[in-house]
């Protein structure tokens, strides 16, 4: 079956999908994104996406490139297109195609692209065994709270975790509080037995996974705080997790090449994955 | 004449030069670029331009795309082709195109773009006068010294620039300091007669008229420091210039709405262009 994305209006097979040289995207990172989960044909959490997509365009001042109904019939399409019932959905707009300067054209159409893919089950190891991180300065720029197309910090990261044999890297930031992995937010279960996550602000993103999982947690008889965490404080966790919406919640177990709590993955987040993965049944029947 | 530009060992109508919509320059910013400024057909200052393009390729370990003398070439070719003798060339290298996951991909071809244009001279105001600017508080990432795409912090300085109806906006670290424009660096003669700019550093880009103008004042006698200096330090200024590759100096004449010292172009800001006009002009007549 061959694969199809979406470019400014158009259908294209996925290999032809291209943009011009000259597009912001390409030369200036002038643009956002957002990643869907897509279960049983059903857009999970397809609201805050939207949500967040809107803001990330406002808050850089590029035009929306269409409705948000029409967004979804072509978010939908692709699916469709593409025969996919458990994938991701990806959609990035830019400020459009200008002749390179660095201020805003007077003129420019904001492009769309979007494309989907089928999602490969996380290795039942990651759930079973948890997942092992490192820890490294946060370079980034002050405005993460934007889900921009500049990632280029957020990807040397990842290969740093890599090239360490782990899944992710955490940020400390200057004041040797964690902010959060490079695609992923995170959590942890203090010595107190606490869970603690930091609160939104400019040095992270609203993960759409971190806002459902506040939601839940409003629900139910947990000590649960939102302020900065030190990297100490890490260290010393009973439990430590991340969330994002291509994984949904994915538990820490080694830290640093040490372990975090007893090094198995523990009962919190062993439930709070439990208590996401209904939700996310819920979402995809309803 | 149609426009040419460089795409992949391609020179194709600038109109339809594109890039794969997973050009992990689009989605992750995931490269790095120059501008060369081109007189009387002479690419001025190539060899360092070439320099830091094959410094910021380490830095980010993406693969060069071909040797020194084939990207001169390819250059070269882009000029003939659009029947440049006075412009601007850009080129990019990107880690190439990959399916979207933020760690380096096993295999990618690093993507070489490259762009070619008439330059408009500069008004002649702008020399005269001097040019506007404005401060704001430096948000970018640590790593400055990489020329990289993930130019957004600077996008919306620059913005922010010319919504305040200044030429440039010069940004301010965490200890007051300045460290440079949006695409330009920054120089100030102090109320004393010093010559102060920034030391090279991860905070801002070495730019090439920086090197070439640091090379000219070492062989004269003029009291001259590279160290960090103040908001407040500008602000008592006698004159202040600003240089990059495509204006090379610029006097700055106002600043947040104030005079620069009498608020006309310096003695010493004249002279240094005067100085660099001669020197382009003697690499482009060689």
């Amino acid at each position: 079956m061959p694969r199809f994305a979406y470019v400014n209006g158009r259908y294209l097979r996925h290999r032809d999908a291209s943009v011009h040289i000259e597009d912001r995207g390409y030369q200036f990172a002038d643009g956002i994104y957002e990643v869907i989960h897509v279960r049983a044909g059903r857009l999970i959490d397809a609201e805050p996406h939207f949500d967040r997509f809107d803001r990330s365009l406002r808050e850089l001042a590029i035009r929306p490139p269409m409705s948000r109904a029409a967004l979804l019939l072509v978010l939908r399409e692709l699916l469709t297109l593409n025969g996919i019932e458990n994938g991701l959905l990806y959609f990035q707009a830019t400020r459009g195609v200008a002749p390179r300067d660095h201020k805003f054209p007077q003129q420019s159409k904001t492009t769309l692209v979007a494309t989907a893919k089928h999602l490969k089950s996380l290795a039942p190891a990651m759930l079973e065994k948890g997942v092992a991180v490192i820890t490294i300065p946060d370079i980034r720029w002050r405005r993460c709270d934007i889900k921009s197309l500049a990632l280029l910090p957020n990807v040397l990261g990842k290969q740093q975790a890599v090239t360490a044999g782990a899944y992710e890297a955490l940020q400390v930031d200057e004041d040797g509080n964690i902010t959060e992995g490079t695609s992923t937010n995170v959590w942890i279960v203090t010595a107190e037995g606490k869970l603690v996550t930091r609160p939104l602000g400019e040095e992270i993103l609203a993960g759409v996974v971190r806002r459902s999982l506040v939601g839940i947690l409003g629900d139910m008889k947990l000590e649960f705080e939102q302020r900065p965490f030190a990297l100490a404080e890490l260290r010393a966790a009973k439990e430590a997790f991340l969330t994002s919406s291509s994984a949904f919640l994915l538990p820490v177990t080694r830290l640093d090449g040490t372990p975090v709590g007893d090094g198995s993955v523990g009962p919190l987040g062993r439930g709070r994955r439990r208590r996401m993965d209904a939700e996310v049944a819920r979402q995809s029947a309803a």
